[in-house]
């Protein structure tokens, strides 16, 4: 336990999925208290809701994640699929933060950390719609992260890929060669980031250690976008 | 006429509004067939009805506003208003390329240009929903540009701030003097751009000349953003 | 002949390289007057002793071309290489500048096109120095191009790659399969662009259509980076 | 102490300057073996001699800096100010990792952690040289960071501005009514980071927790940029 958060209240959103699991484990054992929330965040008033229910947040980890509908041409995309995006990873990003913001403005202090995607800041093809939604994720906390700076509130997101994540990289898939071998190719680094990797960079912007860091989506892919 | 576009036919949406009418005038006096469209597009299988009425389109150029909701602290900004950047701004995008792309894709040759915003790209408060929404046409276009590119179809995005325009800057405050000073602070240029010489930009990349360009947001700012 | 350059005082320097000769052609071809050197810009007093010669001009293109030693490990990379590299890129892109600056700043015009490269916005191994001596000159046109905008002078940078050029892409590789496969692969467009395309996005930025465009370094490499 | 880097050999060169007395100052804390070196790196064998001086090197701080030259217009910058800001700040930067990386390469282990500029990545006026060189290093990082991944070897940067230094912000300065407001104006956070705070950043990158990142320029800069 490095002391970094000892102590702070926590809210993962999504917790079973995407980055909640990993990021759960870590804050605790480095003693903050997490709140972890698995609910739907889709249903109306749902967001709200779950921030009122936890009383103080200091660290608010936004996670949210969809399926990425990645092998359909965006030419075929119906419209539910591009809705999903949407709904699950865009508007309850707002809904969630705009609840959390008048307490953490009230204290002058707080985190927001976003789980994002390095597919806002890199075309991938038959990838539009997820992508149109991590960056919206990216322009939000931009310009959140400039204007409530002044009252010593940090959003910052982690724009990743490649990180180990048993939906996107199945245990077999990982062993294929075929799938190493592109890894090599695509990867500087030539590996998947451990979840518990990723964890710890959502640990340094959770902490103190990033209060100068505003609004900032920080590519974390081992060297696929720099 | 510089001969760049001579014949080609080309649709300008929302054309009333943001840079529509400066698109139609240049575009029309260097020889394209301009259609312009003035209706509603959040309207349920409008964007598919224009694109089916237009019959073969060489250039889309997708030109969508909303309101940026200015001044709205991001903790006050209601559902509505938030819903409203991307009823207007980034569902129309997704719909429109959707219906036009199949005949792009059939001829192995078209061209798709939004006007999109430089708020995609720096934060600014109090702008986090226009920003968001903005953000999500640019990493559609990232990804929609790197999927077409095969076929010859060229996706690309105008992220421009500080242009002439009657909504965000009425003549009244352009004479203002404060107004003149934050320019120069702002811009590194000192001034705002014409509509004329964003539809000149428009036109570069509506023309062959942009073949080698695919899905770029590329700022146009006076410096504002690089 | 468009009519965008007609008539404008254009140098072109170490011409017989690079983007060079592609830019001769299509700059005379639109009717502008073209002065082109092929001397040693390293000399000592050669830039200044070449803008000097040069009387008026309105259009600096700063081609500046150098070996790349790509495939040398940078931790085997001699002094003298290192040093070449900014030796012919660097070094002479401020003193030409330097020289030509007092005359636009005295006309209150003035445009200065340089072709750089995207090595210098995306890693690539054994490319350090390259990259380097390419990304000193991002950084320069960025300042510069903000300091001398208010004088009505615009710095831009062409970052390319994947440009046909004999020295890089000899006739026999761009037959081989091999390499149009690498291509497929690393280029979303799958081809080279041609040097007139390139040539075509400098008269572009050489050309008033331009004037809102402030100390960029704007991809041109078919996707590979956006 | 949070035993991050416990043990960890690391030299800081130009230790009396820049980031320099603060790195030491923390990373001594953090049970790092510091050897800090004040000696003149433009000296011919300088690097060389210094590298191998010290032994193993697990983590290198390159904290290099210059004066800026700041305020005297670009059109008059002298070769002998222009070769100052490479000779201080690129040249060795090269040298340095030539000489560090075999024994890195040979442990298949190790950290090189740049503090390098903001400057390099947006333009400001009468800047265009300290920015040139700064931006050399962003270029050098990124393809260096991406050369040696392979060999669990990274290199990073820290794009930074807006840090409480004396030289650049003495204490009169910051007690300064005009320079508050125009700070409040410029960094979204509306204040100086800490050395103290930059250093924690670096210990973040020489540590093993930020082995996913390659070759990265990260702006820490309270919004300057983002």
């Amino acid at each position: 336990m490095s002391g970094r958060i000892e102590g702070k209240r926590v809210l993962v959103t999504q917790a079973a999925d995407y980055m909640g699991p990993a990021t759960e484990k870590l804050f605790t054992a480095e003693g903050a208290h997490v709140t972890t929330d698995t609910t739907d965040l889709t249903q109306p008033g749902r967001c709200e809701a779950l921030i009122e229910s936890c009383g103080e947040i200091d660290i608010l980890v936004a996670n949210l994640a969809s399926p990425n509908f990645s092998g359909i041409a965006t030419a075929e995309l119906s419209d539910g699929d591009w809705q999903t995006s949407f709904d699950m990873m865009v508007h309850p990003l707002h809904r969630l933060c705009r609840a959390v913001l008048p307490q953490m403005i009230d204290r002058k202090r707080g985190k927001i950390v976003v789980f994002g995607s390095a597919a806002a800041l890199k075309g991938m093809k038959t990838l539009a719609t997820y992508s149109a939604a991590r960056a919206a994720q990216v322009g939000y906390v931009q310009s959140l992260g400039v204007e409530v700076a002044p009252y010593n509130i940090q959003v910052n997101l982690i724009a990743q890929n490649y990180v180990e994540n048993s939906v996107y990289y199945p245990p077999e898939l990982q062993q294929n060669e075929g799938f190493k071998k592109s890894l090599r190719r695509q990867v500087p680094l030539g590996r998947l980031a451990t979840a518990e990797e990723d964890a710890l960079f959502a640990l340094f912007l959770a902490s103190e250690e990033s209060d100068f860091f505003v609004g900032q989506a920080i590519p974390f892919s081992g060297g696929w976008t720099q």
